[in-house]
């Protein structure tokens, strides 16, 4: 199992890899894609999905893992979320990956074991898990890889085939 | 130009496609793709992304035409609709396709004259211009037509390169 976590953006998107051999994991890539403001829209998304389908194909993954969406305050960044969740449903849908969402508190809870743990006490468990990652924007690559570990760690219900 | 005109759902989707040759325009394709609720949601978005692609290549679509989205009352389907619209930025980044959004307003006031028409006075509009036009769905696709001809008749200000 190949799992890749994303918590996309359309300023910046953090990712993780972690591959699972027997009870082994490793962490194959982590990181992150920022995207100029000044292009356009189309643009943004075209490079969105060339980036992740590259990752894709070079990691040879099998899962994806994502954090469910809520409305905040500004509906037009919902919206904008919601462009990038369709390249990610469209990547799911050609790579035939394994789709795992879950809830923000889910996914806290799995890493901090309490659902309202703040984004420091997440990167705080994920560095220790990691110690070696260097990254200059870590709070960006840490809730992804949270994301990442929560989908390693709850694989046995992936809802590829949920009806929504 | 040869534009087409969508009104995007995970259920229904109506399109027009439309050709100008100077003073001549010429109604090339129309229908609906409807959708499985059986499915997948990265399956759909799948069919969705293939269903539009084979349109643009068939037709040689130069101009995309779109109707810009507002939050109803359930976020979730606002949530929905940004998935399809993402993926119609990334056809218009693939195939070069020039985008133009209206409101719900400037689309129907550029048909009737008035931008509080409702979907039937927005159709005879579209069934007087289009006479031939049969189909089960009507409403579905004079939507989609609604879209297409305001896009052909408002082509001086395409924002392929507008910042969001």
């Amino acid at each position: 199992m190949i799992i890749l976590g994303i918590d996309p953006g359309l300023q910046i998107t953090g990712f993780g890899i972690l591959k699972k051999e027997g009870n082994k994991t490793f962490l194959l890539d982590y990181g992150f894609l920022k995207m100029s403001p000044t292009k356009s829209l189309p643009e943004r998304i075209g490079i969105f999905h060339a980036f992740i389908q590259e990752k894709i194909i070079t990691y040879k993954i099998t899962d994806l893992a994502l954090e469910t969406p809520f409305l905040g305050k500004n509906s037009q960044n919902f919206l904008k979320l919601g462009y990038l969740r369709g390249i990610l449903y469209l990547l799911a849908n050609t790579h035939t990956l394994l789709l795992h969402e879950f809830s923000p508190r889910e996914i806290k809870a799995s890493l901090t074991g309490f659902g309202g743990a703040d984004k420091a006490q997440v990167a705080r468990v994920v560095l220790q898990l990691f110690p070696t990652l260097t990254m200059p924007n870590k709070l960006d690559v840490t809730d992804a890889l949270a994301i990442t570990l929560c989908g390693l760690w709850k694989t046995k219900n992936p809802y590829l085939l949920q009806i929504h």
